[in-house]
Protein backbone atom coordinates (compact mmCIF):
# COMPACT_ATOMS: atom_id res chain seq x y z
CA UNK A 1 0.00 0.00 0.00
CA UNK A 2 1.69 3.24 -0.91
CA UNK A 3 1.54 5.27 1.90
CA UNK A 4 1.61 9.69 1.20
CA UNK A 5 3.70 12.07 3.68
CA UNK A 6 1.73 11.70 7.16
CA UNK A 7 2.17 13.81 9.39
CA UNK A 8 3.30 13.38 12.72
CA UNK A 9 0.37 14.59 14.40
CA UNK A 10 -1.38 11.81 12.74
CA UNK A 11 1.07 9.60 13.48
CA UNK A 12 0.92 10.63 16.79
CA UNK A 13 -2.70 9.78 17.31
CA UNK A 14 -2.90 5.98 15.34
CA UNK A 15 -0.91 4.18 18.72
CA UNK A 16 -4.06 5.04 20.68
CA UNK A 17 -6.54 4.07 17.81
CA UNK A 18 -4.13 0.50 18.22
CA UNK A 19 -5.28 0.63 21.49
CA UNK A 20 -8.86 0.81 21.44
CA UNK A 21 -8.79 -1.43 18.74
CA UNK A 22 -7.39 -4.20 20.36
CA UNK A 23 -9.63 -4.16 23.13
CA UNK A 24 -12.49 -3.86 21.24
CA UNK A 25 -10.95 -7.04 19.44
CA UNK A 26 -10.14 -9.06 22.96
CA UNK A 27 -13.91 -7.88 23.79
CA UNK A 28 -14.78 -9.79 20.83
CA UNK A 29 -16.41 -6.90 18.83
CA UNK A 30 -16.48 -7.76 15.08
CA UNK A 31 -17.47 -3.91 13.57
CA UNK A 32 -17.50 -0.78 14.54
CA UNK A 33 -18.94 2.76 12.50
CA UNK A 34 -16.74 5.55 13.13
CA UNK A 35 -19.78 7.11 15.30
CA UNK A 36 -19.42 4.22 17.82
CA UNK A 37 -15.46 4.56 17.41
CA UNK A 38 -15.56 7.95 18.33
CA UNK A 39 -17.99 7.66 21.24
CA UNK A 40 -15.56 5.53 22.57
CA UNK A 41 -12.65 7.46 21.99
CA UNK A 42 -13.60 11.35 22.19
CA UNK A 43 -12.15 11.99 18.81
CA UNK A 44 -14.67 13.03 16.18
CA UNK A 45 -15.86 10.72 13.97
CA UNK A 46 -14.53 13.40 11.03
CA UNK A 47 -10.84 13.02 12.77
CA UNK A 48 -11.03 9.49 12.41
CA UNK A 49 -12.13 9.25 8.92
CA UNK A 50 -9.79 12.20 8.16
CA UNK A 51 -7.15 10.19 9.87
CA UNK A 52 -7.62 6.78 8.44
CA UNK A 53 -8.39 8.34 4.57
CA UNK A 54 -4.20 8.90 5.22
CA UNK A 55 -4.08 4.98 4.56
CA UNK A 56 -6.54 4.36 2.14
CA UNK A 57 -9.84 4.94 4.46
CA UNK A 58 -10.55 1.49 5.28
CA UNK A 59 -13.76 1.31 6.10
CA UNK A 60 -16.74 0.59 3.84
CA UNK A 61 -19.96 2.68 3.32
CA UNK A 62 -23.03 1.31 5.43
CA UNK A 63 -20.56 -1.44 7.19
CA UNK A 64 -17.90 0.72 9.30
CA UNK A 65 -14.45 -0.68 9.87
CA UNK A 66 -13.56 -4.36 10.78
CA UNK A 67 -12.32 -4.18 14.05
CA UNK A 68 -9.80 -7.28 13.64
CA UNK A 69 -8.68 -5.84 9.67
CA UNK A 70 -8.24 -2.40 11.11
CA UNK A 71 -6.18 -3.23 13.94
CA UNK A 72 -3.77 -5.30 11.80
CA UNK A 73 -3.39 -3.15 9.36
CA UNK A 74 -2.74 -0.26 11.77
CA UNK A 75 -0.24 -2.54 13.54
CA UNK A 76 1.71 -2.85 10.19
CA UNK A 77 1.49 0.92 9.73
CA UNK A 78 3.07 1.52 12.86
CA UNK A 79 5.59 -1.56 12.40
CA UNK A 80 4.33 -3.55 15.09
CA UNK A 81 4.20 -6.84 13.00
CA UNK A 82 7.79 -7.21 13.41
CA UNK A 83 10.03 -7.44 16.07
CA UNK A 84 12.05 -5.06 17.65
CA UNK A 85 15.27 -5.64 19.91
CA UNK A 86 16.14 -2.60 22.69
CA UNK A 87 18.80 -2.03 25.09
CA UNK A 88 18.35 -0.03 27.67
CA UNK A 89 20.80 2.78 29.35
CA UNK A 90 20.94 3.72 32.23
CA UNK A 91 20.51 1.27 35.13
CA UNK A 92 18.00 3.37 37.32
CA UNK A 93 14.81 3.60 38.86
CA UNK A 94 13.59 4.65 35.21
CA UNK A 95 15.66 2.11 33.44
CA UNK A 96 14.52 -0.74 35.16
CA UNK A 97 10.79 0.51 35.44
CA UNK A 98 10.90 0.49 31.43
CA UNK A 99 12.83 -2.82 31.20
CA UNK A 100 9.93 -4.73 33.79
CA UNK A 101 7.37 -2.86 31.21
CA UNK A 102 5.53 -6.11 30.18
CA UNK A 103 3.41 -4.18 27.79
CA UNK A 104 6.54 -3.69 25.43
CA UNK A 105 7.01 -7.43 24.81
CA UNK A 106 3.05 -7.57 23.44
CA UNK A 107 3.85 -5.01 21.05
CA UNK A 108 6.69 -6.96 19.69
CA UNK A 109 9.19 -4.66 21.35
CA UNK A 110 11.70 -7.50 22.70
CA UNK A 111 14.43 -6.35 26.24
CA UNK A 112 17.59 -7.88 25.33
CA UNK A 113 20.12 -5.97 27.57
CA UNK A 114 20.65 -2.95 29.78
CA UNK A 115 23.72 -1.10 31.21
CA UNK A 116 25.07 1.31 33.37
CA UNK A 117 28.08 2.69 34.51
CA UNK A 118 28.01 2.34 38.38
CA UNK A 119 30.00 -0.82 39.27
CA UNK A 120 27.25 -1.34 42.18
CA UNK A 121 24.57 -2.07 39.79
CA UNK A 122 26.63 -4.75 37.41
CA UNK A 123 24.97 -8.05 37.32
CA UNK A 124 21.42 -6.87 39.40
CA UNK A 125 18.88 -8.79 37.58
CA UNK A 126 16.14 -6.94 35.05
CA UNK A 127 13.63 -9.59 34.63
CA UNK A 128 15.96 -12.32 32.95
CA UNK A 129 18.53 -9.85 31.83
CA UNK A 130 21.74 -8.78 33.69
CA UNK A 131 22.90 -5.26 34.42
CA UNK A 132 25.95 -5.18 31.87
CA UNK A 133 28.93 -2.65 32.19
CA UNK A 134 29.07 0.41 29.70
CA UNK A 135 31.85 -0.60 27.85
CA UNK A 136 30.11 -3.94 26.74
CA UNK A 137 27.58 -1.76 25.21
CA UNK A 138 28.98 -1.12 21.81
CA UNK A 139 30.05 -4.84 21.28
CA UNK A 140 26.44 -6.13 22.37
CA UNK A 141 24.75 -4.07 20.14
CA UNK A 142 26.59 -5.67 16.99
CA UNK A 143 26.10 -9.20 18.11
CA UNK A 144 22.80 -8.74 18.84
CA UNK A 145 20.85 -6.74 15.95
CA UNK A 146 19.93 -4.17 18.13
CA UNK A 147 17.29 -1.92 16.62
CA UNK A 148 16.38 0.48 19.36
CA UNK A 149 18.34 2.18 22.59
CA UNK A 150 16.07 3.52 25.29
CA UNK A 151 18.16 6.40 26.98
CA UNK A 152 17.20 6.74 31.07
CA UNK A 153 20.45 8.25 32.01
CA UNK A 154 20.84 11.82 32.83
CA UNK A 155 21.63 14.93 30.21
CA UNK A 156 24.99 15.26 30.99
CA UNK A 157 25.94 11.85 29.18
CA UNK A 158 23.25 11.62 26.58
CA UNK A 159 25.04 13.18 23.44
CA UNK A 160 28.13 11.13 23.98
CA UNK A 161 26.47 7.97 24.42
CA UNK A 162 23.99 9.01 21.74
CA UNK A 163 26.77 9.39 19.31
CA UNK A 164 27.95 5.49 20.41
CA UNK A 165 24.89 4.66 19.76
CA UNK A 166 25.01 5.44 16.52
CA UNK A 167 28.55 4.45 15.31
CA UNK A 168 27.71 0.87 16.01
CA UNK A 169 24.17 0.77 14.43
CA UNK A 170 21.44 1.73 16.32
CA UNK A 171 18.34 3.55 14.40
CA UNK A 172 16.12 4.68 16.68
CA UNK A 173 16.69 6.05 20.16
CA UNK A 174 13.72 6.39 23.02
CA UNK A 175 15.14 9.36 24.52
CA UNK A 176 13.86 10.26 28.64
CA UNK A 177 16.97 12.64 29.18
CA UNK A 178 15.83 15.94 28.94
CA UNK A 179 18.56 17.12 26.17
CA UNK A 180 17.90 17.58 22.23
CA UNK A 181 20.74 14.81 21.03
CA UNK A 182 21.59 16.15 17.32
CA UNK A 183 21.82 12.78 15.86
CA UNK A 184 22.85 12.62 11.68
CA UNK A 185 19.19 12.48 9.20
CA UNK A 186 17.84 8.95 9.21
CA UNK A 187 18.01 7.94 12.84
CA UNK A 188 15.00 8.36 14.78
CA UNK A 189 14.58 9.58 18.07
CA UNK A 190 11.76 9.98 20.24
CA UNK A 191 12.14 12.31 22.64
CA UNK A 192 9.45 11.41 25.98
CA UNK A 193 8.24 14.35 28.31
CA UNK A 194 7.09 12.98 31.17
CA UNK A 195 5.69 16.36 32.92
CA UNK A 196 4.21 17.48 29.28
CA UNK A 197 1.27 14.95 31.00
CA UNK A 198 1.83 16.15 34.32
CA UNK A 199 1.33 19.72 33.05
CA UNK A 200 -2.04 18.68 30.73
CA UNK A 201 -3.24 17.61 34.29
CA UNK A 202 -2.53 20.91 36.22
CA UNK A 203 -4.78 22.66 33.60
CA UNK A 204 -7.31 20.27 33.56
CA UNK A 205 -7.14 20.93 37.56
CA UNK A 206 -7.30 24.74 37.40
CA UNK A 207 -10.22 24.37 34.72
CA UNK A 208 -11.88 22.17 36.95
CA UNK A 209 -11.72 24.79 40.21
CA UNK A 210 -13.52 27.90 38.21
CA UNK A 211 -17.27 28.06 39.39
CA UNK A 212 -17.70 30.52 36.41
CA UNK A 213 -16.01 28.38 33.75
CA UNK A 214 -18.18 27.07 30.78
CA UNK A 215 -19.26 23.67 31.50
CA UNK A 216 -17.09 21.47 30.00
CA UNK A 217 -18.59 18.84 27.64
CA UNK A 218 -16.02 16.31 27.15
CA UNK A 219 -13.14 15.31 27.50
CA UNK B 1 -8.62 36.36 31.04
CA UNK B 2 -12.31 34.85 29.79
CA UNK B 3 -11.05 31.19 28.06
CA UNK B 4 -13.78 29.65 25.80
CA UNK B 5 -14.11 26.32 25.85
CA UNK B 6 -10.54 25.15 24.75
CA UNK B 7 -10.30 21.63 22.69
CA UNK B 8 -8.12 18.74 24.42
CA UNK B 9 -5.34 18.90 21.19
CA UNK B 10 -4.72 22.33 21.94
CA UNK B 11 -3.76 22.09 25.64
CA UNK B 12 -2.20 18.96 24.74
CA UNK B 13 0.43 21.22 22.74
CA UNK B 14 0.99 23.94 25.13
CA UNK B 15 3.48 21.74 27.74
CA UNK B 16 5.91 22.09 24.57
CA UNK B 17 5.30 25.61 23.77
CA UNK B 18 6.06 25.86 27.34
CA UNK B 19 9.55 23.92 27.19
CA UNK B 20 10.58 25.57 24.67
CA UNK B 21 9.70 29.31 25.75
CA UNK B 22 11.38 27.91 29.12
CA UNK B 23 14.86 27.45 27.13
CA UNK B 24 14.81 31.19 25.02
CA UNK B 25 14.06 32.63 27.94
CA UNK B 26 16.73 31.09 29.85
CA UNK B 27 19.00 31.91 26.84
CA UNK B 28 18.04 35.61 27.19
CA UNK B 29 16.04 35.23 24.05
CA UNK B 30 13.52 38.56 24.71
CA UNK B 31 11.24 38.13 21.42
CA UNK B 32 10.21 35.96 19.12
CA UNK B 33 8.23 35.33 15.80
CA UNK B 34 5.70 33.13 15.35
CA UNK B 35 8.11 32.27 11.90
CA UNK B 36 10.99 31.51 13.84
CA UNK B 37 9.36 29.40 16.85
CA UNK B 38 8.08 28.10 13.95
CA UNK B 39 11.45 26.46 12.95
CA UNK B 40 12.65 25.69 16.05
CA UNK B 41 9.54 23.62 16.95
CA UNK B 42 9.04 22.32 13.70
CA UNK B 43 5.15 23.01 13.83
CA UNK B 44 3.73 25.66 11.32
CA UNK B 45 3.32 29.39 12.16
CA UNK B 46 -0.04 29.34 11.32
CA UNK B 47 -0.41 26.55 14.20
CA UNK B 48 1.31 29.01 16.65
CA UNK B 49 -1.24 31.53 16.11
CA UNK B 50 -4.31 29.91 15.91
CA UNK B 51 -3.43 28.24 19.17
CA UNK B 52 -2.31 31.28 20.74
CA UNK B 53 -5.47 32.58 19.38
CA UNK B 54 -7.72 30.44 22.29
CA UNK B 55 -5.89 32.11 24.90
CA UNK B 56 -6.16 36.46 23.40
CA UNK B 57 -3.58 36.29 20.79
CA UNK B 58 -0.36 37.35 23.15
CA UNK B 59 1.74 38.05 20.16
CA UNK B 60 1.94 41.99 18.20
CA UNK B 61 1.67 42.66 14.57
CA UNK B 62 5.47 43.20 13.67
CA UNK B 63 7.26 42.50 17.03
CA UNK B 64 6.17 38.94 17.40
CA UNK B 65 5.87 37.50 20.91
CA UNK B 66 7.69 38.55 24.06
CA UNK B 67 9.16 35.56 25.64
CA UNK B 68 9.21 35.79 28.76
CA UNK B 69 5.22 37.59 28.72
CA UNK B 70 4.16 34.48 26.60
CA UNK B 71 6.10 31.76 29.01
CA UNK B 72 4.51 32.73 32.03
CA UNK B 73 0.80 33.50 30.35
CA UNK B 74 1.54 29.74 29.22
CA UNK B 75 2.59 28.65 33.09
CA UNK B 76 -0.72 30.26 34.31
CA UNK B 77 -3.29 28.59 31.82
CA UNK B 78 -1.65 25.08 32.41
CA UNK B 79 -2.04 26.21 36.24
CA UNK B 80 1.64 26.37 36.88
CA UNK B 81 1.87 29.51 38.82
CA UNK B 82 0.62 27.72 41.49
CA UNK B 83 2.18 24.52 43.62
CA UNK B 84 0.50 20.96 43.76
CA UNK B 85 1.56 18.53 45.98
CA UNK B 86 1.60 14.70 45.30
CA UNK B 87 1.76 11.79 45.87
CA UNK B 88 2.78 8.37 44.39
CA UNK B 89 0.99 5.25 45.28
CA UNK B 90 3.05 2.20 44.19
CA UNK B 91 6.83 2.23 45.03
CA UNK B 92 8.22 -0.05 42.33
CA UNK B 93 10.45 1.36 40.00
CA UNK B 94 8.59 3.48 38.18
CA UNK B 95 6.90 4.81 41.33
CA UNK B 96 10.30 5.45 42.73
CA UNK B 97 11.94 7.06 39.15
CA UNK B 98 8.71 9.40 39.51
CA UNK B 99 9.73 10.55 42.99
CA UNK B 100 13.19 11.30 41.94
CA UNK B 101 12.51 13.44 38.87
CA UNK B 102 13.63 16.76 39.88
CA UNK B 103 12.18 18.49 36.80
CA UNK B 104 8.26 18.42 38.51
CA UNK B 105 9.52 20.54 41.38
CA UNK B 106 10.85 23.40 38.82
CA UNK B 107 6.94 23.04 37.08
CA UNK B 108 5.58 23.66 41.05
CA UNK B 109 4.75 19.85 41.82
CA UNK B 110 5.97 18.78 44.92
CA UNK B 111 6.60 15.19 45.77
CA UNK B 112 4.74 14.83 49.33
CA UNK B 113 4.46 11.16 50.37
CA UNK B 114 5.16 7.37 48.35
CA UNK B 115 3.11 3.87 49.48
CA UNK B 116 3.07 0.78 49.18
CA UNK B 117 1.15 -2.52 50.44
CA UNK B 118 4.75 -4.19 49.89
CA UNK B 119 6.36 -4.45 54.25
CA UNK B 120 10.07 -4.84 52.41
CA UNK B 121 9.56 -1.35 50.91
CA UNK B 122 8.25 0.43 54.30
CA UNK B 123 10.75 3.33 55.08
CA UNK B 124 12.87 2.81 52.11
CA UNK B 125 13.73 6.64 51.39
CA UNK B 126 12.97 8.12 47.76
CA UNK B 127 15.00 11.33 48.06
CA UNK B 128 13.82 12.95 51.79
CA UNK B 129 10.37 10.88 51.53
CA UNK B 130 10.33 7.75 53.35
CA UNK B 131 7.67 4.95 51.52
CA UNK B 132 4.66 4.62 53.75
CA UNK B 133 1.73 1.77 53.95
CA UNK B 134 -1.15 2.21 52.13
CA UNK B 135 -3.39 1.97 55.67
CA UNK B 136 -1.39 5.72 56.24
CA UNK B 137 -2.72 7.14 52.89
CA UNK B 138 -6.44 8.55 53.41
CA UNK B 139 -5.21 10.41 56.63
CA UNK B 140 -1.93 11.73 55.27
CA UNK B 141 -3.95 12.94 51.60
CA UNK B 142 -6.26 15.12 54.32
CA UNK B 143 -3.52 16.11 56.45
CA UNK B 144 -0.76 17.35 53.89
CA UNK B 145 -3.75 18.91 51.35
CA UNK B 146 -2.85 16.95 48.30
CA UNK B 147 -3.78 17.69 45.10
CA UNK B 148 -2.31 15.02 43.08
CA UNK B 149 -1.99 11.12 43.17
CA UNK B 150 0.36 9.25 41.02
CA UNK B 151 -0.62 5.54 40.48
CA UNK B 152 2.47 3.20 39.68
CA UNK B 153 0.56 0.18 40.73
CA UNK B 154 -0.26 -2.62 39.30
CA UNK B 155 -4.44 -2.74 37.06
CA UNK B 156 -5.70 -4.89 39.28
CA UNK B 157 -5.75 -2.78 42.40
CA UNK B 158 -5.97 0.62 40.42
CA UNK B 159 -9.61 1.13 40.32
CA UNK B 160 -9.98 0.25 44.29
CA UNK B 161 -7.18 2.72 45.46
CA UNK B 162 -8.67 5.54 42.80
CA UNK B 163 -12.12 5.01 44.61
CA UNK B 164 -10.19 5.88 48.36
CA UNK B 165 -8.26 8.70 46.29
CA UNK B 166 -11.15 10.26 45.74
CA UNK B 167 -12.96 9.28 48.80
CA UNK B 168 -10.57 11.40 50.54
CA UNK B 169 -10.07 14.15 48.22
CA UNK B 170 -7.93 13.34 45.70
CA UNK B 171 -8.80 15.76 42.60
CA UNK B 172 -6.42 14.59 40.12
CA UNK B 173 -5.08 11.41 39.29
CA UNK B 174 -1.78 10.61 37.08
CA UNK B 175 -2.22 7.68 36.09
CA UNK B 176 0.11 4.95 34.61
CA UNK B 177 -1.55 1.81 35.34
CA UNK B 178 -2.97 0.38 31.89
CA UNK B 179 -6.91 0.70 33.22
CA UNK B 180 -9.69 3.00 33.22
CA UNK B 181 -10.29 4.68 36.32
CA UNK B 182 -14.07 5.77 35.61
CA UNK B 183 -13.88 8.45 38.37
CA UNK B 184 -17.18 10.15 39.19
CA UNK B 185 -17.27 14.13 36.98
CA UNK B 186 -14.93 16.70 38.29
CA UNK B 187 -12.27 14.45 39.01
CA UNK B 188 -9.46 14.98 36.81
CA UNK B 189 -7.49 11.61 35.35
CA UNK B 190 -4.66 11.68 33.08
CA UNK B 191 -3.86 8.24 31.64
CA UNK B 192 0.10 7.63 30.52
CA UNK B 193 0.79 5.16 27.95
CA UNK B 194 4.36 5.15 27.77
CA UNK B 195 4.01 2.21 24.30
CA UNK B 196 2.28 5.10 22.41
CA UNK B 197 5.51 6.99 21.97
CA UNK B 198 7.63 3.87 21.50
CA UNK B 199 5.07 2.68 19.04
CA UNK B 200 5.60 6.09 17.21
CA UNK B 201 9.11 5.21 17.06
CA UNK B 202 8.12 2.07 16.15
CA UNK B 203 6.47 4.04 12.82
CA UNK B 204 9.42 6.40 12.34
CA UNK B 205 12.02 3.41 12.31
CA UNK B 206 9.69 1.60 9.58
CA UNK B 207 9.24 4.58 7.36
CA UNK B 208 13.06 5.58 7.59
CA UNK B 209 14.02 1.81 6.05
CA UNK B 210 11.92 2.12 2.67
CA UNK B 211 13.91 3.12 -0.06
CA UNK B 212 11.07 4.02 -1.71
CA UNK B 213 9.33 6.14 0.71
CA UNK B 214 8.29 9.74 -0.46
CA UNK B 215 11.68 11.81 1.27
CA UNK B 216 10.30 13.20 4.91
CA UNK B 217 10.54 16.69 4.82
CA UNK B 218 10.90 16.73 8.73
CA UNK B 219 9.17 16.37 12.29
Amino acid sequence: MEEKEISQAVIGRLPRYFRYLGELKDQGVERISSQDLSGLMKVTASQIRQDFNNFGGFGQQGYGYNVEYLYNEIGKILGLDRQHNFIIVGAGNLGRALGNYLNFERRGFIFRGIFDCDPKLMGMKVRDVSVMPMEEMEHFIREHNIDIAVLTIPKTGAIDVAEKLVQNGIRAIWNFAHVDLNVPEGIQVENVHLSDSLMKLSYNIRKGQKPEEIEDGGT
